[in-house]
C-alpha cells in the first residue's frame, strides 16, 4: 500500500484522535466532500439546540428579561475565546463584523500615532482588510506602503525593514494568508514595527481555531477575526477583538456607542466609557448569533488547540503529499508553503482552468473554493475534515483535469 | 359599565382588527403582562420556524452555498422593510447594528459639508446616539449645539431657528423619542434643516413598525433604526439603513467593507463600491438574525401600518385615560404628549418612586421598563398588546402605588 492508496487514508482516519468530533457535527449529505470548512465551518450540533433554546425559549420565553444574562455575553465569550489565540481574560471581546472591528482597531492605531503618515500592509491581505485601510488612508491623508512580497511565502520581517520607519503608525496583515495560507510570524514582525513605534493589527480569520496563534507572547497590540471559520459559529457571527490589557487605557475607539458606556441604563449625559475590552463594544451585540460563537468556541476548546494544529498539519501534508503524486503531472503548481510550520490549515493547488476546475468539482459533490485568478483553495477543517475526504475530493479533480 | 371596567377592555379586544396578529406570536407565559415590545418584540412563530429552517438546513445543509442567496438578504429584506418607513426600494439596507449604522450616516453627513463646524441634536436623543456624536464631534474638532427643548415635547422646527445656521452640517433627532414618545413632525424639521445647507439623520428605532413614517415625502436624507422593537426581530438583529437616493451618488460610508465592493469575489485591489444602497454595507452580515427581521418585516407588513397606527393610538389613548384616572390621583403624571397625533406607540407614566414601582410590577408578571430618573415606560405593541393587558397592568401599578 503506497501514501496514495485509498487504505492509506483510511489509516490515518482510523488513528485519528479528534475523528469522533465529526460527530458533534450536523451531517445532511455523508456523502459530500466539504472542504471549505475555512470559509463557513459546519454546524455544531450543540449549536442547533443552543440557538433553538435561546431562540425559543430565552427571546420568547424571557423577552426583556434575558437582558440580564445577555448583557455579560460579548466579553464572557471573549473570555472564553481568549486562551484559543494565547489572550488573557479580559482582552478579547465579540460583537460586530471582522470588517467593522478591523475598522475600530486601525483607526484606534492610527490616532494613536499622531503625526506619523503611513501604513503598512500587502496586496495579499484579505480584500476587506485592504479596502478599509484604503478609506482610513483617504481620510486621514496617509500614505499606504504596500508590501510587495511573494503570496505565498507571505509577509516576513526581514522584508519590512525599507517600509518601517518613524513615518509609520500602523503595520498589519492577515496571520495566515486567506488564499496561500502562508503563516506568518507574529512575533517578529510584530518586533520590527514596535522597533519602529508603530503599532500592529493582526488579521486572525484564517488562524483561529487553526493554528496556534500568542497573541501574548507575540506582543501583539491589536487583533480581529472572523468566528464563522474554524470556530463553526455560523453565517456571520459576531466577530473577535482583542486589545492588548496595557493598551486598553490608551487607545479608543471611534464609535462610541452605549454599549461602551459605564453605567449604560442610567443613559446620562456625556460619554463615559468602562475601562477594559468592554470599551470595544459598539451597539446592542447579536444575540443568537453569539450563542453560536460560545458553542463554536467550547467545542474548539474540548478539542484543545494542540490536537487540532497536529490534526491541522497531518491533513495539509497529506494533501500536499497528493497534489505532487496526482496532480502537479496535470499542470497543477502548489500555491501553499511546503513547510507545514508555515502553513494554516488550507491548502491552495493553482491551475490555469481552476476556475472551471473548481465549478465541475462542486457538481460532483466536493466543495473548495475558487480564488481568483488561479486557485483552488481546499479548507482542511481539523474537526469535521477526513483524510478520507482529502483523498476523494482531490481524486475527483485529478479526474476531471485529466480528462 | 364606565371606560376604566373589565368590561370596557374586553370590548375593546373583541373589536381589535388586529387581535387575531397575538395568535401568530409565540406566548409562553399568557398571564403575564408584556408591556416592553418597544424595548425586545415578542418573537413571531413564523420566526421560531423560519430560523430553524435556516440553522439547520441552510447552514447546515447547504453550507458554503448558501451564500447564492443570502448576499442578497441584506438588500432584499431592506426593499421588503422600505415601504414601512415611506422609503423606495434600494434605499434601505439591513445590516449592522443601529449604532454603527448611525455611525456611517452621521460619518458621512459631516463629511459632506466641509467647513461647516457644528451639529445640532438635543440631551433626549437616545443614548448611543448622543456617545456616537460625542466621538465625531471631538474627532472633527465641531461643535454640539444641544436643543433644550422640553423632553415631553419633543424637538419642534420653531425651537431649532437659533440653532441652525449655514455652520451646521447635520441636525439628527429620533423621531419617536425614547422616554415619553413625542414623535417630532418629520417634514417640518428637514425643511428647517435643509433652509440652512445642512443634512439630517432621522433614528427610527422607536418609529419603525409603529407610527406612519414618510421618509421620501418628508424628503428625509438619512435615517437608521432598530428592527428589534415594534419589528419584533429579536435580540439585536441587525438594524436599518436609509439613504435617500438622490444622495447615494454624493455621500460615502466611512466604513469600507468588502460587502459594498463591485464583484465582491473577485477581491480585486483598489476599492471599487457598488452604486446604491449597497454601498453602506461593511462587512459580512448576521445570516441568521437577518431572517428574523425579514418575517418580522412581513409580518407587519400583513397587518398594514394603517391598521397598526390606529391600533397604536387606541392602545395609547386608553393608557392615558387610565392613568388620568387612576393613577394621577397617586401622584403620577404623564410623561407622554396628550395629543395621540404627536406620540409614539409608548407611554410614560411618571412618579418620583417610579424605580421601586418598576421592579414591584415586575415580581407582579407586568413587564415595563423603568428610564432613569423617573419614568415607567409602557410599550404598547400594536401587534401583541391587548387592550386587557393595558388595564391589568395599571391596575396593578394603581394598587402597588396605593399601598
Amino acid at each position: 500500500m503506497t501514501a496514495m492508496d485509498a487504505g492509506h487514508a483510511a489509516a490515518l482516519d482510523a488513528a485519528d484522535p479528534l475523528a469522533s468530533f465529526r460527530d458533534r457535527f450536523v451531517v445532511h449529505e455523508p456523502e459530500l466532500v466539504y472542504l471549505d470548512g475555512n470559509s463557513l465551518g459546519r454546524l455544531p450540533r450543540a449549536t442547533a439546540a443552543r440557538l433553538r433554546t435561546v431562540v425559543d425559549e430565552e427571546w420568547g420565553g424571557e423577552l426583556i428579561r434575558g437582558w440580564d444574562h445577555w448583557l455579560d455575553e460579548p466579553l464572557r465569550v471573549g473570555d472564553r475565546l481568549a486562551p484559543l489565540i494565547g489572550a488573557r481574560p479580559g482582552e478579547v471581546a465579540v460583537s460586530d463584523s471582522t470588517t467593522v472591528n478591523f475598522y475600530k482597531v486601525a483607526w484606534a492605531a492610527l490616532e494613536a500615532r499622531p503625526g506619523r503618515r503611513a501604513l503598512v500592509t500587502d496586496r495579499d491581505n484579505f480584500p476587506t482588510n485592504r479596502y478599509v485601510l484604503e478609506g482610513l488612508a483617504s481620510q486621514r491623508g496617509l500614505e499606504i506602503r504596500w508590501l510587495e512580497g511573494d503570496p505565498i511565502e507571505g509577509p516576513k520581517a526581514a522584508d519590512l525593514g525599507p517600509l518601517v520607519d518613524e513615518d509609520v503608525a500602523l503595520v498589519t496583515f492577515s496571520l495566515v494568508n486567506y488564499r496561500s495560507a502562508a503563516l506568518a510570524d507574529l512575533a517578529s514582525i510584530t518586533a520590527t514595527a514596535h522597533a519602529a513605534g508603530a503599532l500592529v493589527v493582526w488579521d486572525l480569520s484564517h488562524a483561529a481555531g487553526a493554528v496556534l496563534v500568542d497573541l501574548e507572547g507575540g506582543e501583539a497590540d491589536l487583533a480581529v477575526g472572523c468566528t464563522y471559520k474554524y470556530l463553526n459559529a455560523g453565517p456571520g457571527a459576531p466577530a473577535l477583538l482583542y486589545v492588548r490589557r496595557a493598551l486598553q487605557g490608551e487607545l479608543r475607539n471611534p464609535i462610541q456607542g452605549w454599549f461602551a458606556q459605564r453605567e449604560q441604563f442610567s443613559m446620562g449625559q456625556g460619554f463615559d466609557p468602562v475601562e477594559g475590552i468592554g470599551a470595544w463594544l459598539a451597539g446592542t451585540p447579536g444575540i443568537v448569533s453569539l450563542a453560536g460563537v460560545d458553542e463554536g468556541v467550547a467545542l474548539v476548546a474540548e478539542a484543545g488547540m494542540a490536537g487540532i494544529r497536529a490534526k491541522s498539519v497531518a491533513l495539509t501534508e497529506y494533501a500536499v503529499a497528493l497534489h505532487d503524486a496526482w496532480l502537479a503531472p496535470l499542470g497543477f503548481s502548489l500555491g501553499t508553503p511546503r513547510d507545514p510550520a508555515r502553513r494554516g490549515s488550507h491548502v491552495a493547488v493553482r491551475h490555469p482552468d481552476a476556475r472551471r476546475l473548481c465549478a465541475l468539482l462542486i457538481g460532483r459533490g466536493v466543495v473548495p473554493d475558487f480564488r481568483a485568478p488561479d486557485s483552488i483553495r481546499l479548507g482542511l477543517s481539523p474537526l469535521t475534515t477526513s483524510f478520507t475526504e482529502v483523498r476523494t475530493g482531490l481524486a475527483a479533480l485529478r479526474e476531471l483535469a485529466a480528462d
